[in-house]
């Protein structure tokens, strides 16, 4: 039989992603604002939100279907939403040694595809998981519990986005050196020596994604294109909670490999039931190079500790510290805070969990305001954010698990310490099931060990602290010993003071870790956008890379030199 | 007391050497042949060699100075030169606290410093060390016991092309993103989110750098460069045998720091007796974050082990493998081949250790050759390069160590096989107490067991194996396994035949290793040039980084954002 003529032409896709590629390359080297993906739902066509939604409700309670994915026959699942449905949706499994086989007999022919094809390929997979984005919003929202607005922004075009630019790193990495070079050596009176030397980018082997429950997509897309822009063939491991999102991107990606002459297998699915072990068997299987991994640091320090074959990108949990200190706007900080505590229920990564505030007061533009007042009126402000049920369900999301769930009784209970603001149920019309609930904000003391022993361990999830302190100077030191010790993906400060501003931007440099100061706008601590702002720096123990940079992709492949005389 | 004014102005160092920068930027993308750093001895003035010579042995005997350099008191030394001369130099010792200490005092200012100082720094650093070629040219001869012009050229020039190679990747890597910009995000109807964003290189910590005996500069300048560009203090811990060449360069290093206004202690070094333990100490305190190796592989595996809170570069023991099939330049060949085995003894990372040759002969542009007449000429070809007792002495060098010195003893009384060329000693009328052996050429057989495992574990020094094996086929195999097992810094190849060729090409990028074909004239297998040719790939067990790449420089810094609103 001959082989089929593919579908796509490698030249078509190529040229028709240059400008995109083009555009990229600068965005990454200028750091201005710049997206190819529209985050407006509206941008995808009048139907796009009701075609999108329907075509996730038609893989509910149904078989996953993946075309040529190596299986035992065995189907696996199991998620629920945290908005209280079922999904119902079987994947197909496979055992390590299938999953394993079929990506390393697709390995050749990806690894020999050299740099541009691939980005070509990897940025059509984006494309087209663009064009679908409602779809991966509703399979994000009812994976993670974030509300759709979220879930469709942050799991579709920003995920696109963090795709995109870990595309462009990679194939600007193994495009540093030419594919072809000529040397000339002058030798005096003599003739020159002369040689042809050609480099060709070699991937390092299999690369294996391991997803997270909250952000499948966007802290999955930057490992998992990663990876593959730079030829090593993807297993993708899914959460047993969060295993859609990454399941749809998995059969985009097949579709386009196989219709662009590629085997399919180049991307693979590793579907489990929930309590499945099986990561820790894939991780150490000499063929896996590259491990890309999001979740608790006792398993990324595993990762790190076991995986000794393979270059492990980790991004663990932390203690993200915020500082309050003064500000000429008073009702901006509230509310830039109120919201970036609110947003998916505190269940970022990135969201500021301990408040710092100097026990003697701040000064703002409407006077000194205590710490009890700060701490009164940040309450006030989430709760006048929150205090409509269907406001506060578009910006909570539900609560992504039972730990999570269980951490917020707690608070209520009043066992991490004296509430400020007590978490409340929010009711959801749309979803009955949902566990929606309000953040709780605790009042500690820098000075209380038990207090300390509390707030300085991470807290994941609609619960924070208002830390009193006794200084400006004792907040900026716990900001850098909170970070330097549990790690943090972000740093926040809010100050008018010149001379606390430079102290804040030397502990952040000191401890490793980005720091947003006076946000009262729009943008807010715990958002980085793609093209501009690093995703962790890589240089504290909550993570040991950054989406992205040069490190990110440089060690996903080596390079050989071939050379001959001229 | 006022701060002393700086002697060297940083702006003006900068100045200085900025046309250089820019050069070497644009030699890393053509990889054509560059250098600013001439390797011809008659290049470094009139009385250059005489001056170098002199300084050289005005070392002899002394107290190496280091002034400011943290000590407790005691004295270490002890080189014996393979060239049978004691250099009797006592270096200042230090305890690990007291250079960790002293690295930590210097590590802010060098932090704060910025990539275009430091790149400005370690240029001059590299200038004044190019100008004392000559002085660092006898200090790696009486250390390594390499021939004076190849240690001159080697330790010299090419090495500070190597050190100057890191130093601009670290300048390029730290300068991809720009130090701030604007961030301008279009907010349809209402006005844009604006934000300013400044972006900071983070430095890992302190580096450690541990040298090798054979190579101190060459596969030293590397790590150290890197490791200095990227804002990393180093400490320097050279091989107890060769020591004086690297302290000569922290030595260099202190001066131009101190002038530019900087702590000298920024470089320390931590000499230390033969037999010492210390690199193990140092390698797993906390504060070294990043660590260069080269040497054996038992102790670089035990680093990469160990040394978790640091990021390790290697290059460790490997077996090299060259594949001779066929060649339209018979005599070429083998005087590229026997010059490759002959330099500096076979004691380089980079000199072939097995000549593949098919059992049933090869094809020439001289007629057919069988397997015995191949490994006759090639020994005759070695005998004639070297019956000169003078000039063998010029090639060969001396042996460096009582290690490789029992291995030509094992190798003479037949030990590892049937000798087709029998090592003899070369006589010195400068250096009576010089051990110059010449190679021994091994007659083995890749289908008996016992000599597969001699020729397949590597044998340092002037011992090189004639491997007869079945068939072309059957040599790319071997030199593909050996590569992928054992190991291997560099693979060569003489073919005439396309598909043989293509297969060496597919074995060379399957098995990782970098490939020359055809070499006949005055390219050798075992040496690279930098800007152009990468050293290693970091793709087999040999090592795991290059000289030099993205990945060899990208992560010895993080960089941390810091964003306010515009």
């Amino acid at each position: 039989m001959a082989a089929a003529t593919p579908a796509l032409s490698v030249a078509e896709l190529i040229e028709r992603h240059q400008d995109t590629l083009d555009r990229a390359l600068a965005a990454i080297r200028s750091r201005d604002y710049w997206s190819p993906y529209p985050e407006f739902p509206k941008a995808y066509g009048e139907s796009g939100a009701a075609d999108g939604k329907a075509a996730f409700e038609a893989l509910l309670g149904g078989v996953f279907a993946l075309d040529g994915h190596p299986t035992d026959g065995e189907l696996v699942g199991g998620e629920t939403s945290p908005y209280g449905i079922e999904l119902g949706i079987s994947y197909p499994h496979a055992t390590p040694d299938a999953l394993i086989g079929a990506l390393q007999a697709a390995r050749p022919a990806w690894a020999a595809a050299g740099p541009a094809a691939r980005a070509a390929v990897c940025l059509e997979i984006l494309d087209r998981i663009n064009k679908r984005s409602h779809e991966f919003g509703h399979a994000v929202m009812h994976t993670t519990g974030q509300a759709y607005g979220m879930a469709f922004q942050a799991g579709g075009p920003h995920a696109q986005d963090r795709g995109l630019e870990a595309v462009v790193y990679a194939f600007a990495e193994q495009t540093r050196l030419p594919e072809r070079a000529d040397w000339t050596k002058p030798q005096g009176k003599r003739d020159p020596l002369t040689m042809v030397k050609e480099f060709t980018v070699v991937p390092r082997g299999l690369a294996l994604l391991i997803g997270c429950n909250t952000f499948p997509t966007w802290n999955g897309y930057p490992g998992l294109f990663a990876s593959l822009a730079t030829g090593n063939p993807v297993l993708v491991k899914p959460h047993p909670r969060a295993t859609l999102p990454l399941a749809l991107t998995v059969r985009v990606a097949r579709e386009v490999l196989a219709e662009a002459g590629f085997d399919p297998n180049t991307v693979c699915l590793a579907a489990e039931h929930e309590g499945s072990t099986v990561a820790q068997v894939l991780a150490v299987r000499p063929e896996v190079k590259v491990i890309d991994y999001t979740g608790s640091t006792s398993f990324g320090d595993w990762l790190e500790a076991n995986a000794k074959q393979a270059q492990v990108y980790t991004e663990k949990a932390g203690v993200n510290t915020a500082v309050v200190e003064s500000t000429d706007n008073y009702r901006g900080m509230l509310a830039n805070l109120a919201f970036a505590l609110s947003l998916y229920s505190g269940q970022m990564c990135t969201t500021p969990q301990n408040i710092l505030i100097p026990r003697t007061g701040i000064d703002t533009d409407e006077g000194s305001k205590s710490y009890d007042e700060v701490v009164t009126d940040l309450a006030a402000a989430i709760d006048g954010l929150l205090g409509d049920d269907a406001r506060a369900a578009a910006i909570l999301g539900a609560v992504v698990n039972p730990g999570v769930l269980q951490r917020t009784v707690q608070a209520a209970g009043g066992e991490f310490g004296e509430l400020a603001l007590t978490p409340r149920v929010v009711a959801s019309q749309e979803f009955p099931g949902a566990a929606i609930r309000t953040p709780a904000l605790v009042k500690v003391d820098s000075d209380k060990p038990d207090d300390r022993a509390t707030f300085l361990s991470e807290c994941f999830g609609p619960v924070s602290f208002a830390v009193a302190v006794e200084s400006a100077e004792a907040a900026v030191e716990l900001l850098r010993r909170t970070t330097a010790e549990q790690g943090a993906m972000t740093a926040t400060g809010w100050t008018v003071d010149a001379t606390v501003e430079a102290a804040l931007v030397e502990a952040a440099l000191d401890s490793g870790v980005s720091l947003s100061l006076n946000l009262t706008g729009g943008v807010y601590p715990n958002q980085t956008a793609a093209f501009s702002d690093l995703h962790g720096t890589g240089a504290n123990p909550a993570a040991n890379s950054a989406y992205c940079d040069g490190a990110f992709v440089a060690n996903r492949f080596r390079t050989v030199e071939i050379r001959r005389h001229s």
